[in-house]
């Protein structure tokens, strides 16, 4: 599946180089993905909060090609893709939504623990389900 | 004029105790100016990083009366009013989308200034035209 | 008391028109906060995350006179003052380290409650602890 | 060279998850980037916002191994190394600083370039000096 999300470049989003601060690249991703949850119809505050269940990022990679100012708008472009029954990853990239330039891409890695003991567990039900949308 | 943004509340706006982080509060406020600003044609990059006019928050407030979680759906109500040639100020309503529950109100006062001489200057044409948006 | 807390601007703190963010303010006057409850030995990954108290920021002001930039040095000085018996306000005055020029004032207004019930509760004991701390 | 800068985890740092925000943990590594080159005597300001010359990072991986808690005390070393005349890269390590138990590693790849252009330009006198800082 692709998913796709829209994100205007905010004031709290840039640094003193008048550009988007490079770290906020990854933040908005997530955001995308949290988007793309919704979406799926799981309920983000559980899924993020659940007692029994995390899925953390364990990695994350970005290359950056050209900068974003104040008032951009940005559309993100979100593929995830199934590792195995514990781990999938989400490629990302971000375009300029009227000239379609491609300004950044980026992956993030996720495995599903349990919170308390920190060892791998299954997807749920609902993840698969996200995982296979379209 | 009233305007109004809409909001989702972000995984990053959020903190350890599992709701959005106080200051983070004023920084949705911002996003809600700024989206304002938008509407009434003003070009976001140029505004903040003019060389010849800045219009920085010089006060702010905020109160808190309920808090706000991952994936809630949240309104601004942004209300603009002049109070002389060079200061404006900013009234907000967060309220939860749904049941329009009141979450928090503030304020920002906003001056304009030169920026190279810090002196006070008059607001330029747009931001009258903006002022007086409907 | 008054508990002094040092901090350094950071290239994340800044924003397009190349000073602080004005809502950083705030979260710095936060992290002196955090720092004062470590002076007085608080475990802060317990303070706030507690299941059975919550001390959340209810009213915030702040009043910025003059903007920061990257890699400046800052003091901030935190007075807390109880209110009643659950109810604290702290203020808080930013100064440049070197010239000890005033930056910003600022406020926070605190309550203890039950984070359940949201009813009010009295301070724990090491919170009066910290309150009367010298 | 290997530098060592000491951070404590605030509370903005967190998300509700109670740990902190993934994207965060790159935040920092800037922070410890910007106290080695403080430590060179680059003056920060200039550095980032420099009319001639600026710096941006054009690749960044990170791999989180263990949560980060509100207080927790962390030291992070970095080591910048020089891949050509307008290339070089800073690998980091967050140990907590009690334990020295390893929680992240992270790069950062960082480019020389006019600001105006964006053509590469060869690296600052200071910033050579910063790169072979002992």
């Amino acid at each position: 599946m692709v998913y796709l999300y829209r994100r205007i470049i905010r004031f709290q989003d840039t640094d003193a180089a008048g550009v988007v601060y490079f770290a906020n690249i990854l933040a908005m991703c997530h955001e995308a993905y949290e988007a793309s949850l919704t979406k799926a119809e799981i309920n983000l505050k559980q899924f993020f909060t659940h007692p029994d269940y995390a899925i953390p990022v364990v990695h994350a990679t970005v290359d950056f090609r050209f900068p974003l100012f104040c008032g951009d708008e940005v559309l993100i472009e979100l593929m995830p893709q199934v590792i195995n029954e514990n781990t999938f990853k989400i490629e990302y990239k971000l375009l300029l939504e009227k000239s379609q330039q491609l300004i950044a891409k980026a992956t993030t890695k996720h495995i599903c623990i349990d919170p308390k003991t920190r060892q791998r567990k299954q997807f749920l039900p609902e993840l698969l389900n996200w995982l296979n949308m379209e």
